[in-house]
């Protein structure tokens, strides 16, 4: 099986094709012209700011060069996950020298003046940022924040049986809680089903000003440490460039040989126990080829080599000399030809077509995706026939719902559900139906819905579902992470870093829209009365607010219909992060399927046959955004349509958070015209709101009737207790909604004296039950909703 | 060295002790009443709603009776750490057990009394919370979000080398990111200096509805994991009490063994490497000692033993029986007298007075916490002759203060400074005059600020830094957090979990107020330029703010005057969490120490030198937080001065942001009267503002002129650029600040023209500058400040 030995010359021509890629990210970092160096270096020449980091580049193209050889040899299919995103310039280098750069962006021509270009770009204003990013071709990965090099490479192998994911790790990198966490990712790949993934973990030694744990454990410990990882690691390590080329193409070679044993054995239906995969340790110098000491200072093989090694070019001869004759060293005259084209017989050793890395079109998803199938939402429609019926677990009903998502897909393996351990405690019971939990190791006779196909994937780690999910729809596909509410705020940065993936991705033509993030946030703040305090927080849709109002979408469906229509709608939309809150308990449900549609359509909307109100304007506004806040808020109209049969109260629903912007600074804003419509110009409205009330304000601090909104919310007031509890210890309660109304209406202070008394003897009574009994009072428990017309 | 062996009679003893906290588990669980047993069980004693986690409790309750039995035998000061945080009911049973219970409860009585309210009370409206938590006596640790448990344990033992941290890692918790990179702690901890950890990885094989990863390992592959993490393992697995009992006494002789060989030799001077420290993993059946099966259905030793293994009590009588048999098969009667006290041979078996592990001083860490020594940070102050001095870095000066914290508390060892690879860039370099940074690993004669004694604990890993920190802090120690603005939102969720802590712990007479959590945010969003979009996001304010006024203060020092006050206030106060964003690169100064002072001590001001208004209201009020805002703001200023010498402009800073919410919202808010006098009640505010806009509304909505303030901020606009393009690209800068004040003040309109258009010019020309140069126009770079007076 083991492929020739690579021949000497082979391996000479790699070390100048790695020369040429050294070559220009030392150029990117340093040039402003003179790109080839044709003439003695000048401080003209040199960019006045020095920005980029040249510490881990060397070794990238080293990795970059050597799979090059190995995809051409095997006819691979391959990406290339930088996780030392800093070494941006390596990354664009190679994708350079495969001309992908050329075609993607004409004007960065294969020439001297094309050149000139690309060094000048770099790190300038109006050019490409320093780290790899999604202007570079071939990435699916930005690299700045760290920790989540190898998740995406799982994400992106999974389904993709034919793909083989390289993914550089940094040992800077490896000391992240996620990295560390995404080793075990291996026991979630199914050889027979999905790709593989070569992890290349990268000891270069020192992070900014620190060396690594990594680097500096004993060889044995670290080889513990990586075959308790579940893998093989076959070690290259050194400094001389054409050892280091010998070593690194053997054992590739060999690592190569054991991925395609293991697939061969796996897909003939041979093994189906998880394999123990290969993987690479690259023990190299950082800065690795550049400056050895500066200013007597030890720089190569050292930290000072992270960032710009040799500084002060412009103004220091010194160092400009230092420079020159760094970039020299790799003998540029050599390496381009006279028009500044990299010669021919380098050409050669790039993969043509999708085969080169930077072109392969799953780093480029929208490409390659496919249309998800949907079921008919319609056929899962909970019977509404009045308003109050029910109950039932409105996510329950969409689990029914993903279940025929998932039966739909599942020939064209396209669609995965994720979650932290928690889709059954979510009540997506359902698509256990239809499939089970993806797990690599043993299977024990008593074990219930694991299996090595199943496609819904659990692991005790948001970052992981997360991540996985990210690297899924990057390369094209489409998924759902359903988690805990208070438990998304893990992934609090990874949304961040994906949100602006895709804001910088939407304005690039070449790159296609991919799958929209969706989540399911579910056992919510109001429904966590029995893990308590720890498990409420409903905080994660403020930070999602803060992006680009074209990325994130933020949804409340208020029951089980209307939760339909929203997930529907979600799984259709590219290129956004759609965030949809629903509760999984038993719950009144409100809408029919026609009036969920409708409702979901505009976004936001008035319940005539919940609200009291005529033609006229209404006393006060009872709005609601969440279900529980639309229970208590249907709850409280009740109360006050019995105490004041005259009131005039008008229910607005929000579903689209959104909606509430201006339209000015959403796309789903009202303008100020429908939203005077809906909340009046000058009527109290009492907002009972599911998250921190805050956001309501911001939200809407510049309506017109912005003084008259009072909104209620989570107050963090949290503990164990019982769900009615929740409500009243957050005074969102029907009772206290009920009052405010009663104090906010003119000329109800009066009259509603006695009303509000009542109310608050109610809240005793309740306290006093709770408290007594461990359990919410009949009358809350078994309320249901009467409308005007059934009372009449 | 080694004990002797342990007695049967011991172990017999040992034995009933844990069946006594398995009882009074099981009771937390289920009983309203009847606690002894001592009639038959009727659904009447049952609690209406079953609330809390069995699977994880026995083996907490195991490793707790043997954890008394090492403690008594060798003297120890040892406290324990939960991360399985669920299992409340065994740490709540064993802090009854051990009378700390009902000494920080006196209503909870070592009687039959006292044990139906210890039963009615879990889980109950009114009572303790379902997890571990600030209520319970001996935790430092609430288990809800799971991951933070051995990093908790690691920072609870630096600096404390009598103490032995027991640290119980779910096999659930190892799955996740923090927990899988808190490992390598320990090549952070010095034996010689530090106590100990001793990590419990509790494999009893499930989570909620699947199995764990490493409890599925083959037992090889986990032993390399954990060797390659640095420990020796030991095994303890098995199901039979009693041979259970004899494995785990054995191995925790053996292991407490290694630990005192480890640290007698690392204190006598001689080792100075790295020990190998030991781990136990206890292999034990999930809801142990439970029901076997319910309704045909494995429940024992497998994940329907998570929360309550056999449900419907009330109203199924099979399962009541159940029930009873189970509760009686721990044998009450034999470990409870007459009164219902824990028979006092078995009393006897407890730890006593502050060496029981729910009465150690460490986890109430307030009653042990020493004052922090503080330098007068006046000593520090930078001359500021007149506003625009300078240019200085402020996070420099800041770290010449924090090398005096560090050398007057060197002796007493209480203050440690955190960050992410981080402290150099962030330009506290000066620290490393006072001490190192701590490293266990072997260091090479090139390394720079390494030693095994350092102050400053640097790796790559928010969650790391921020778990340590917390440790550390809870056990009544001090320290500060520096952190890349943008990925502190890393830690987001642990933050949260912090300040839920700290909120209820202050409602707890008993729980001594600890030392504040300190954050340094710099390298923040408007000086990433450099490092591009992916490093820009000024966010995590915005998660900050939702959380307890009482509990969080936001800090935006314009200075390195007022970031020398402002960090030694926070330094000075305790039980909260303070966020301080300052700049690292070189700036101008406008405050001099004593004006600094006061400005710091009101959080907010008018800036009279920096304005021009006369005795009258201003015509606009220019308004900033953060350095950035305050020199785009003065420079704003200036240019409106240059051309509008008539023009009343007010300027007002923002140190404090909570000065800004009515005074009802937060202890530090302005009064309507005193917003009013700063802001005017009518008069146009540009607001500049360091981070996402929607923050000033939302605290402001309510004021009188809130409809007349225009907030400009962080707009997502980001990329690898020029420090002054990031500004202009979110409109942040001098010439849009100055437009939109010539377009808010009444009357200039048609007088503004001509400046607006040069200013609208002066972008133009900017543009096509940094583009062309790549840097920054020279009198951008140039510009300095000039007081009117100096002009004049």
């Amino acid at each position: 099986m083991h492929q020739p030995a690579n021949t000497t010359s082979e391996l000479g021509q790699l070390d100048r094709y790695w020369r040429a890629a050294n070559y220009l990210s030392v150029g990117q970092i340093y040039l402003l012209d003179n790109p080839l160096l044709r003439e003695r270096l000048q401080p003209t020449h040199i960019k006045p700011r020095l920005l980029g980091h040249w510490g881990t580049t060397p070794g990238l193209n080293f990795i970059y060069a050597h799979l090059n050889r190995v995809i051409r040899a095997r006819n691979l299919d391959m990406i290339y996950i930088c996780g030392p995103g800093h070494g941006g310039p390596g990354m664009v280098a190679n994708t350079y020298l495969e001309g992908t750069y050329s075609e993607i962006y004409p004007d960065i021509t294969q020439d001297t003046d094309g050149l000139r270009k690309l060094f000048r770009q770099f790190s300038f204003p109006g050019g490409i940022p320093s780290h790899a990013a999604p202007e570079t071709p071939g990435s699916i990965h930005e690299g700045g924040e760290l920790g989540y090099a190898l998740v995406h490479a799982y994400g992106a192998a999974f389904d993709n049986p034919d793909l083989v994911v390289a993914c550089v790790i940094g040992d800077g990198e490896a000391e992240t809680g996620p990295l560390a966490a995404s080793w075990h990712s291996n026991k979630f790949l199914n050889p027979a089903r999905d790709g593989a993934v070569l992890p290349i973990l990268h000891l270069n030694g020192y992070k900014i000003a620190n060396p690594t744990i990594l680097a500096r454990l004993p060889t044995d410990e670290l080889d513990q440490l990586l075959s308790g990882y579940g893998h093989d690691p076959l070690f290259v390590e050194g400094s001389e460039p054409s050892e280091m080329h010998q070593k690194m193409a053997q054992t590739l070679d060999e690592a190569f040989d054991r991925i395609r044993e293991i697939q061969i054995s796996a897909r003939n239906g041979g093994r189906r126990q998880r394999p123990r995969w290969p993987m690479i340790v690259l023990r190299s110098p950082k800065g690795w080829t550049g400056p050895k000491d500066v200013d007597g200072k030890k720089v190569e093989g050292f930290w000072r080599a992270h960032q710009v090694p040799v500084d002060g070019v412009r103004t220091n001869p010194t160092h400009l000399d230092i420079l020159e004759n760094w970039m020299r060293s790799y003998q540029p005259d050599t390496l381009f030809d006279e028009s500044g084209r990299l010669v021919g017989e380098l050409q050669a050793l790039a993969p043509t077509g999708s085969h080169r890395m930077s072109a392969n079109p799953h780093a480029n998803g929208g490409t390659l995706k496919r249309k998800l199938e949907l079921p008919d939402y319609r056929q899962h429609a909970i019977e509404v026939p009045s308003p109050g019926a029910g109950p039932e677990e409105a996510t329950r009903v969409m689990g029914n719902y993903l279940r025929d998502v998932i039966e739909l897909n599942a020939e064209a393996r396209t669609f995965r559900l994720m979650g932290p351990d928690e889709t059954s405690s979510n009540r997506l019971d359902a698509v256990f139906e239809a499939t089970e939990r993806v797990w690599m190791e043993d299977i024990e006779p008593y074990d219930v819905h694991l299996g090595r196909d199943g496609r819904v994937m659990e692991v005790l780690s948001e970052h992981l579902c997360q991540g996985w999910l990210e690297g899924y729809l990057l390369t094209g596909r489409h998924g759902l992470f359903n988690c805990y509410e208070a438990f998304v705020h893990i992934v609090d940065s990874m949304f961040n870093q994906h949100a602006k993936w895709l804001e910088v991705s939407r304005t690039l033509p070449w790159r296609q829209p991919i799958a929209s993030l969706n989540y399911l946030l579910s056992s919510h703040v109001w429904r966590q009365d029995h893990n308590g305090f720890s498990h409420q927080d409903p905080g994660f849709v403020d930070l999602v607010a803060n992006k680009d109002a074209d990325i994130v979408r933020i949804y409340l469906p208020p029951d089980a219909n209307s939760l339909l229509c929203v997930t529907d709608h979600c799984l259709r939309t590219y290129d956004r992060i759609n965030v949809i809150v629903a509760g999984k308990q038993p719950a009144p449900q409100w809408l029919s399927m026609a009036e969920a549609e409708a409702h979901c359509a505009a976004g936001i909307g008035i319940w005539s046959w919940a609200g009291t109100e005529e033609t006229d304007e209404p006393d006060v506004v009872m709005a609601c955004a969440g279900d529980i806040p639309t229970l208590e808020t249907l709850a409280a109209v009740s109360l006050l349509r019995d105490a004041f049969p005259d009131m005039k109260v008008r229910v607005v629903n929000v579903v689209d958070l959104m909606a509430l912007q201006p339209r000015e600074q959403h796309p789903h804003g009202l303008s100020d015209k429908e939203f005077d419509r809906l909340f009046t110009r000058n009527r109290p409205v009492i907002f009972a709101y599911h998250g921190y009330p805050y956001m309501i304000h911001r939200l809407t601090y510049n309506r017109a009737n912005h003084d008259n909104i009072h909104v209620r919310g989570f107050r963090e007031k949290g503990t164990t207790t019982t769900p009615f509890d929740m409500v009243v210890l957050n005074e969102l309660d029907r009772f206290h909604l009920a009052i405010e109304a009663i104090d906010r209406v003119p000329g109800l202070v009066s009259k509603g004296a006695s009303a509000k008394q009542a109310f608050h003897s109610r809240l005793t009574e309740h306290h006093r039950y709770v408290r007594e009994h461990g359990e919410d009072m009949a009358e809350i428990q078994g309320w249901h909703w009467r409308s005007k017309e059934t009372i009449d």
